[in-house]
């Protein structure tokens, strides 16, 4: 019973929590480094373990250890201390939890295991986890004298870099899965329950589902607007489309309070960059001069330079890149069209839509490499914090995707400038592409599942992207050595094991073929460019927000399917805000003040009202009207604040209390020091004159 | 003796500290009030006191009280710990003073008296002046039951503000004040000494002349391309316009940076506007959400309503209102000078100047009475703390300001479309009101001052403003009683006495004459009308910059004369950046790109580079340059983050270190904790399965 985590804990032995996190380990990795981790996995604290609980499942010949991790309440309480999640008290203010005020955190016929959530107790599971760190003495993987280890290094995580770790994934629970489902995709014209996913899915995947669920509320506005539109003259349409403009930035606004608001509620709000080093950030061995620990240095003047230097323009090149097979599409479908006419060709129909279709394939291909390129440059600039590595990614990649979704709009929009063509094109892009997007990503899988396994393999959709699971660490796989031709590792039988006839192996094994859930950039990025295409041309093609809507209504459900059931139950990931996505968000919104003041300047009906105004007169009309709508937006991000008053004041309140009580503690001690010090330097001064 | 403060400083009765601040009472503040209040300023901290050390001065007949107010070493130091003061420690890293910590700050050789700087050590004793708050049983101030106090209000503010109190300044060191004008006004080409003006004047002071050095460094680069573009042709004058204006954004990017460092340096940084309620914030008394003390509750939303309702259409209103007095000024201009050519006046020289005069006239008293509304408007919407105060009346107030000094430029430039007058004009306002400017704040009242005490105050500059001191709170003065017909108090003999042959009484009376520094709005406001000049309209007028510069260097020399020789010496204001003017800068720097871009737009000269574009495409094309600008601008006000990489590695640091110590201290307390409670815990939890 060596593996025993805690002495006095003899009956946690006998009933064995739930599980929180699944750990597959290699058929081959080495049996000294097996035992090494489970140790470290199991140890106490002083030697540098994680004190978690373990169970291994029986296991066959030819399959590698799986290893189900739980913890202690003990464990649960002080971590949770020690991240500063914040909870509701009794008295319903949201505070740091801390372990000596259990009780007041304890509301009346609570129970202690019910005050954490369960994508709680799983992050802390999986922060202990991570957190186990290698020890001055542990300067290698035993058993793998390549696999060098610095002191204070994430061995977990290394562990998964060089592969003795195939995976580790958290587990369903059927139960609540399925209460979950009946109230959120099963209802489909019922408020979403937000509280239920945050606690099942964690912060990011619920701050998603929030955000969906509010854009589409806010989109009734707009759509209503549009509705309007197409039964007025010109000049209301002109007066809608100011309306519908600034409509957006007061939504992006109001969404940072709303944001600010759930972070509070979810105590996330404190959330710092100040984290540890992501596990593939590399450097020199030093000093940090922040923690004082030994950790890998690297000069953030070097990242700026490769970021700026190398990154930029390579992203400035690839959109200028993605620009021309745009233009080379048009102008290959215009040489078709010139030469049916020139040569009367009949059978020319089909013939006319292959650049389309070609150009979209070649976005398609052109988005796969790109990605593996976004990550591969994000990863060599080699940012300290996962953070700012999401957001540099993010960047990156929704500034190829802007090109390759919205050029041809503008082009058709202020170049071509034939409003009619935008207008099918914003038509096809809205409905079909949105439908097929749908299809794609809930029914089709599904389909796929019910037929057979076997096809799903054959045929699951992003084959031909090669293997998306690691795009990620192209860079970093060509210095990884393969563990392929190892021979299998022995399992120690000193871990104690689970019932066979326990149901969480076969639960266990099952969800560990699902597919990985990426995380929420794709869906982001479907509504990102959804937006795009209702607010950026929204005087010619009002109907867009109603389209809109109908796709979210539908998108919602599918999205929500699709991580119930389709996908391994991801990670929980505690954010406290959109990040980047705010901001490309933003920068819609502001282009789209100058799209629609363009467009309506173009307009030849609302020009007609005017008749008197010289061109120049006329275009600086609007340049008029555009710099004003750029500067009421302005002033109203400033007058906005981007917290609630109510959180404002709550978090003024905490922040009073605790500095308050410090300082009442330090007072009497200061005066006691002071004035046994004073009187003798006081003498000093005396005897210095 | 029982106003002495310290049981244990015998001998600090014999030997006073320096003077920090003098109060001066009113000659006929009752006498039970007068008591009450020293009783106030040197009683002990569990009385309300303030352990203040107080020597009365000397006084004759008809003369009111003055008070001169020191502390111990004890209280300056515990009073530093309380307001977070941050110092430099042995180590050279700038953390929060702690007294426990003393040895760390004190260098080798240094004495604790040098620790803290003169202006902290005067900002402390009026910080422990204006914190004497009311305690529950104050509720009146004795002797006068009209003057309700609540619990937790600050007496002096409420004496100050009944005129109880005359006035409450620090005492000039003439030693010390006599090396600085040395170093500083006496010396035009050396760099101006930063470290010592803090040191003297506080941190608002320096903050001030540190922004007027650096910004005057910053438009050598302005002038020199001025120079260049005197000798180029009309392309290149663009090109160097671009540049210039582009330079404006990178320079107030650069400051914003500057002024981070120079806050942690100064220990600033971590100020936040969770401050105290101005004293002359008023509202119904409640318990306060987050202090938990009695204090007046106004609702914010009441504030916004009164801001965004009355306070913001009041001001439109002026600023239009000011508008069509240029209008008319215009107006009545053309009219004279058609008159002229009508009927051939040849006396009409300086008939045609009338209008320009009479409207510097009208703008001069406009700007009073606005003046006084601004301070009334932003004291009616009853902001809680003084920053916000602050912030809303500079913003007013510039608004205004902006019509009155550069609406008729911008009425030139692109109505009446005269370069050639907008070029005369900028010279006029450059060279000579800058010169008179410079004149009437230094030389003029130097002037007077040599020949006349008496002359001064009947020439006194502002006399026509009426009574400036107060314009602040006309509001409140009508609530007023006044003091003035009651009979002389009787100042009480157990208030210990300054010698007689003190040097510290002459200058008390003499530095009490002086006229009090009203703050930098003044100056600032100074600084930011050249801003516009130079910069809005930098394509025409490129030689503005030289002119600036030559300003400067005379204005750096006339300010820094005018604060230590004319004025009382101003109470110390810590401040961690220049707040609302930050803003207003950068509001100019980018309008500054929209009207140099319409400036080239219109020049005939670049306009024959292309004549083969239309009208449209020529305007079109500065639009879009003018947005790319703007573009650039926002990138760059992204991109260069605020705060440089030091100050944010060094905060990042202090943080982590504290968090450290709280969580060790924690994590053996609750292991204990958990162990004791979690068996119980645990075993409920057997029994409830």
């Amino acid at each position: 019973m060596s593996a025993s985590p805690n002495d006095s804990t003899e009956e946690t032995t006998a009933v064995f929590p739930p599980t929180y996190i699944v750990i597959q380990f290699s058929r081959h990795i080495r049996t000294t480094a097996l035992v090494w981790l489970v140790d470290k996995i199991c140890g106490k604290r002083l030697d540098g373990g994680a004190e978690l609980l373990v169970r291994k499942q029986p296991h066959h010949d030819g399959e590698g250890l799986t290893l189900h991790v739980s913890a202690s309440k003990i464990k649960f309480l002080e971590v949770a201390e020690e991240l500063e999640l914040r909870k509701r008290d009794k008295c319903g203010l949201i505070r740091e939890f801390t372990v000596s005020q259990l009780d007041d955190f304890l509301e009346e016929g609570m129970h202690v295991d019910d005050l954490l959530t369960t994508a709680e107790k799983q992050y802390i599971v999986r922060h202990e986890l991570e957190n186990i760190r290698a020890l001055k003495e542990d300067d290698q993987v035993p058993g793998y004298p390549a696999f060098r280890l610095y002191e204070g290094q994430s061995i977990v995580q290394v562990c998964l870099h060089w592969k003795l770790l195939d995976r580790m994934y958290p587990l369903h629970d059927q139960e609540a899965l399925g209460k979950l489902g009946m109230k959120w995709y099963w209802a489909l014209f019922r408020k979403q329950p937000f509280e239920e996913i945050r606690l099942y899915f964690g912060e990011a995947v619920a701050l998603y589902f929030t955000f969906l669920g509010f854009y589409t509320t806010s989109l009734l506005v707009p759509m209503v607007l549009g509705f309007l539109q197409l039964f007025l003259s010109s000049e209301s349409i002109a007066f809608f489309c100011v309306f519908n403009v600034l409509w957006v930035t007061v939504f992006l606004e109001v969404w940072k309070r709303k944001c600010s608001e759930l972070a509070f509620t979810w105590g996330t709000i404190g959330m710092t960059s100040l984290d540890e080093p992501r596990p593939n950030y590399h450097g020199v061995m030093g000093i940090d001069v922040v923690t004082g620990r030994y950790q890998p240095q690297f000069p953030r003047w070097k990242t700026n330079a490769r970021l700026y230097c190398a990154s930029l323009p390579i992203v400035l090149l690839c959109m200028v890149g993605a620009f021309f097979v745009m233009l080379a599409s048009f102008w290959a479908e215009e040489m078709i069209i010139h030469m049916k006419k020139l040569h009367g060709l009949e059978a020319g129909g089909l013939l006319v839509l292959m650049p389309s279709i070609l150009y979209s394939a070649v976005v398609f291909i052109m988005n796969c490499y790109y990605r593996k390129l976004a990550t591969f440059l994000t990863e060599w600039e080699n940012h300290r914090t996962q953070s700012q590595f999401d957001r540099h990614r993010v960047t990156k990649l929704v500034l190829f995707e802007f090109v390759n979704n919205f050029m041809s709009l503008f082009y058709i929009a202020f170049y071509i400038q034939d409003m009619e063509m935008l207008k099918n094109q914003l038509t096809v892009m809205l409905i079909i592409f949105q439908a097929i997007n749908n299809f794609q990503e809930a029914i089709l899988p599904l389909l796929i599942k019910c037929y057979s396994k076997k096809v799903t393999k054959a045929l699951k959709f992003d084959a031909i992207l090669g293997n998306k699971d690691n795009e990620g660490s192209s860079y970093i796989r060509k210095r990884r050595p393969t563990l392929i031709h190892e021979k299998d590792s022995v399992i120690p039988d000193h871990i104690p094991a689970l019932e066979p006839d326990d149901p969480r192996i076969e639960l266990a094994i099952a969800e560990g073929e699902m597919e990985n859930y990426e995380g929420t950039y794709d869906d982001y990025l479907e509504i990102f460019i959804q937006f795009g295409y209702v607010f950026l041309f929204s005087s010619v093609y009002p109907m867009a927000a109603l389209w809109a809507v109908v796709n979210n209504i539908l998108e919602i459900r599918a999205d929500a399917f699709k991580l119930c059931c389709l996908y391994q139950r991801p990670m929980a990931k505690r954010v406290k805000d959109t990040g980047a996505w705010q901001r490309a968000f933003e920068a819609v919104g502001a282009m789209s003040i100058m799209t629609n003041c363009g467009l309506l300047c173009m307009s030849p009906q609302l020009r007609r009202l005017a008749p008197s105004l010289t061109s120049v007169e006329w275009v600086l009309l609007f340049v008029v009207l555009e710099h004003m709508l750029l500067g009421i937006r302005h002033i109203l991000h400033l007058v906005i604040p981007d917290r609630p008053e109510w959180v404002r004041v709550a978090l003024a309140r905490i922040n009073h209390q605790s500095k308050q009580a410090l300082k009442n503690e330090r007072t009497i001690k200061n005066r006691r020091h002071l004035f046994r010090r004073y009187n003798t330097v006081h003498a000093s001064l005396n005897h210095n004159d």
